[in-house]
């Protein structure tokens, strides 16, 4: 292709590295790509450099050696973190989305490309230095958030399925035991989907007592990998012993008064600096 | 913040605008956030839209009048197309993904964060046109490849549910008939997931008969809400007569011979360019 001029490749360049975070691009692929020495495309990643500090983006990290290379790490800062946390609640408390028998729908958020990237860029600035293997979730509705974190950190996802399929050959089954509703579930999953040894972060929706998250944890284990987090995205005050410990919890749900029509949720403690 | 030079602005634009495909932002949103005025932003719009053209990569908008601004519209090339198809063809013809029964082995690929994005950059690619409102699927597999066609048209994501959940508030429910194996299942969805008179774009990770896409087209009609495409990632080539017509599919599955240990599956006829 022809010769891209500095401010283009900059805002080429920008354009892979966004698009694919924590990718290694090596200089090669670049050099190739844009028809330009290593020595320009050199000088142009410390542009890159001292523009993604000063927009508080995250930062591009140079790697060095046979698989060296450059990625972009892209990082909420705490206030953008606390600013979204905040509009979200002010959403999440519209009366009208209180639900008989004192839940709140939130589907929508949960299933909206703006908000769920965002919640995927905070789990991933939490856990970005874990090195995470695989994002694991159990369908249905932590599976867009899940993928957005997967997405950031760039590991594949793995989905837990509520009963074994035969598209998946063989798979590995348990028994757990909600924590809130004391009833038996099953989940299931492929053999084939996690390699032994692998670091796993576990992401889910929401948590009330923590069975789920006890649940794929526990079969995490018949995969010997090592849980290396738990991120939830709404947890709720009570109980507040729950059945596993060590998650990041983003908001926490209070309490919903169905007959003052009032939803009581705020950004969990800890979480918005 | 401090003023950025042009290469800085840029590369900064180019950010915002990959990190939301088919958003509309307007001049003072940059002006505002990038300290500059509004002729040197337009001034850099006319230099990113040269650039987008130049790397192939769709096109970028100016839309005019009181809710004007700009948008990128990412497009992947036919050649693009092609050589991604191309490489998942090889990836999925591979014989340690047989599983017995004459099925392949496809979940890591459709959990795949950078290859799922590239499904959502194709479909949308074909799509963008159509005035979608929501992007609808059924749980579960679908699921990561609707929610990146989603992100790049810029639309929530709708996941009709196998069960009515009571987190979702009033739901509507119908049975539908799966075309292969003629077994009756149940699908719900919640009553407020979608508007009335939106248009839909259906999406699903395989097609056999097509029973699944025509029992979402039929839960549509009770939404009031028009179809205005069907995207599958992977169609079976028998039966050549599926239940639903006008769906794109990317992948045609031509069978797996299990004793030869051979996958035989092929770019869709047309989609290729």
């Amino acid at each position: 292709m022809e010769k891209l001029r500095r401010n283009e490749r900059i805002g080429a360049l920008m354009n892979v590295l966004t698009n694919r975070p924590n990718h290694i691009f090596t200089y090669n692929y670049f050099t190739d790509k844009f028809n330009a020495a290593k020595s320009t495309i050199s000088e142009d990643i410390v542009i890159l450099k001292r523009l993604v500090n000063k927009l508080n983006l995250g930062h591009i990290e140079t790697i060095s050696g046979a698989a060296g290379g450059v990625k972009f790490v892209p990082q909420m800062s705490q206030n953008q973190i606390k600013e979204f946390l905040m509009e979200t609640c002010e959403y999440l408390s519209s009366t009208d989305r209180i639900i008989p028998g004192g839940f709140i729908y939130m589907t929508d958020i949960l299933y909206y490309p703006d908000i769920v990237n965002n919640i995927g860029r905070i789990f991933a600035s939490y856990f970005v230095n874990k090195d995470i293997d695989y994002v694991v979730t159990v369908e249905t509705k932590g599976i867009p958030i899940a993928l957005t974190t997967a997405n950031v950190l760039n590991v594949p996802l793995v989905i837990v399925r509520r009963n074994a399929k035969v598209t998946e050959g063989p798979t590995v089954s348990i028994n757990y035991v909600t924590g809130s509703t004391k009833q038996i579930h099953t989940m299931s999953l492929s053999r084939k989907a996690i390699k032994e040894g692998s670091n796993v972060l576990i992401i889910d929706d929401f948590m009330k007592a923590g069975g789920t998250a006890k649940g794929i944890k526990d079969m995490m284990k018949e995969f010997n990998v090592n849980v290396s987090g738990i991120g939830v995205f709404i947890s709720t005050e009570h109980p507040n012993d729950k059945l596993v410990k060590d998650y990041i919890s983003l908001l926490t749900l209070k309490g919903v008064d169905e007959e003052k029509e009032k939803v009581y949720i705020e950004p969990s403690k800890g979480i918005n600096g």
